[in-house]
């Protein structure tokens, strides 16, 4: 992805990058450094300028620690620098008292005389409320409108009040998913291992079926980086009294929550959470990612999951590994069980080779 | 496909090429001249020299047509002209009395003093008998071992005593032919249709199964292009005196074979044979391709037909065009009945979007 063409900017016409354009680009640049640190919350950088001079720089470094413009101002001399300067943020400042004074307040309080933002922020919380308290401060605002592409899943999330969810599965080239019914395939090599771990790293939750609990005893961690706030672990049961605690799972670290038709009868461990209804329709999973503030849903599978959100209409993103092995006739398909009432149409958008596998990418038309 | 690179030469080495590389060159572009017209003849190209000079040049035009290398002494203004030159063949000469009398005879007869061939002839009424032919009447001989690329399928045909097997199908996403059964999706673009019509093009024969041919209904022609020797159309039923002759099929031109369980008990129409045999394994339909001198095969479908090659075993390549469609849990997948007892291991060769779907090309290992 190159940022600087995300903000109109091309490096063949850099005669005309407008000041604010390079800033905010430099403000963007910074929100990167925060990410898969920030959880739920946007990457956000800000840049403040006097004189033509940038005189400090921040960004959200972690979710829960200050946010960027306050990040920033922290790294001024003095507070008082702050006084007729311009801010450049990459988001809307906000306007509520959350883990963190507003920001939008803050600025107002050191005399800042303009703010440049690369967004609204679609948080309900906030959404035009940060540049409501900075307009009615006398502060002169600019919206670039630019910066969405680097917060996809939190702008999604609060445009659409739901997570974004991507399907993944490795296939053969004829479309089966395991050789042998009850047995995992290894379907696909080392890069392909590589991508699918960072496409965990890029959603909040990992959700999988019974099934392939039991026949892929997966861990679902990530595994190429140490993260503070891993993919929380998401088991669809039908009953979580029958699972079996000795699976891998359970003695990994991090958040696991286990959708069950019944209530456990048994004490779960610290990191486990279950959650009990009659059914758990897709359109109940995603009320409960929304209401739990998951932004995106990565599901890996087994066939009758995927085939439940396909038929479900609700897939935002298919991430397809297809390798150069063929499993015949007999084989699991890719989506097996729920039908649709019509094909769903995505848009092919990436095609790469992965090694010896291909993947392709597909969203929603 | 570089034909320059195939003969050893680079681009950025021209001052390296060998005189004889150049002309072999010259050869193989003449042979490809003729591809789509030669049928089940290879493509060949000559050149004659003499003094460093070019004088005549020849390829193979048609099936049925004068060979290479008698076309090129054709365009001698005198015969005996060819005296004392070397002639460039990207093929053995031939030995043997079929359409037309043998060449390496020939060119013992016009008085050529050098042969330099591109590569020998797998085919055994020839393999070896040509060069021996000349080197008896004491014509030198080198054989640049080079230009098996342009006659991949009649290499690989008399190299394995079968024809080179391709599998071919258009999928969703994830993995299935059609969305209901018993009815056509259609899954592609315009680009994957004149991708697999030059896929047609570049085989003998197009093999369906009974159930493509009922809900199909396909013409299965060229339509890129007209073809003296378009692919026969071989369709696979159980009893050819249940076939609907209505369908479209029997109304186009070309050959049609009916390998069926029972013999027709009408008449058929002229360019219509039928083959019964109590059954038809894979094996023996290669069988009857090999004996009838069908060097390439490409398997159009559907899942029932594809997923007997694959548990076969006998699948040279897999051309699967994928498209964004999504079909879900209950439609047709890909490979369907027969099961493998293992996996079969396929190398991704290649790789390309076209238009809105994607190629994918994988070899046998």
């Amino acid at each position: 992805m190159g940022p600087a063409f995300n903000c109109g900017v091309f490096f063949s016409e850099v005669s005309k990058i407008t000041q604010d354009q390079k800033y905010m680009q430099m403000a963007v640049n910074l929100a990167l450094l925060g990410k898969y640190d920030t959880w739920t919350n946007p990457l956000v950088g800000a840049v403040i300028v006097k004189n033509n001079q940038v005189i400090a720089t921040g960004y959200h470094h972690k979710f829960g620690k200050e946010h960027a413009e306050i990040n920033a101002l922290s790294h001024l001399d003095q507070l008082s620098q702050a006084k007729g300067a311009t801010i450049y943020v990459s988001l809307e400042p906000c306007s509520h008292y959350g883990k963190t004074p507003p920001c939008a307040r803050k600025l107002v309080e050191v005399g800042i005389k303009r703010v440049v933002v690369g967004q609204l922020d679609p948080n309900p919380l906030v959404a035009g409320k940060g540049i409501q308290i900075l307009k009615q401060a006398g502060i002169e605002i600019t919206n670039l409108n630019c910066t969405q592409y680097i917060n996809q899943t939190y702008n999604f999330f609060y445009n659409n009040q739901r997570p974004f969810i991507t399907l993944k599965y490795a296939m053969s080239l004829d479309g089966k998913l395991n050789f042998q019914h009850g047995q995992r395939s290894i379907l696909t090599g080392e890069t392909v291992h590589d991508d699918s771990q960072r496409l965990r790293m890029d959603n909040q939750a990992i959700l999988i079926g019974e099934h392939t609990l039991d026949v892929d005893d997966p861990l679902l961690t990530v595994r190429l980086k140490i993260m503070e706030f891993p993919p929380i672990k998401i088991l669809l049961v039908n009953d979580v009294n029958q699972i079996n605690m000795g699976l891998r799972i359970f003695s990994t670290a991090g958040s696991i929550w286990i959708l069950s038709k019944t209530i456990s009868k048994k004490k779960m461990p610290k990191n486990v959470r279950v959650f009990a209804d009659d059914s758990w329709h897709v359109e109940q999973i995603i009320e409960l990612m929304h209401d739990e503030g998951i932004q995106s849903l990565l599901v890996e599978g087994g066939s009758e999951v995927q085939a439940r959100f396909m038929c479900s209409g609700i897939v935002d993103q298919i991430v397809s590994y297809v390798s150069g092995q063929v499993f015949g006739g007999t084989a699991l398909p890719v989506a097996k069980g729920a039908g649709m009432n019509k094909p769903l149409k995505m848009n092919i958008q990436q095609v790469a080779q992965l090694g010896p596998d291909v993947k392709i990418t597909a969203r929603r038309n």
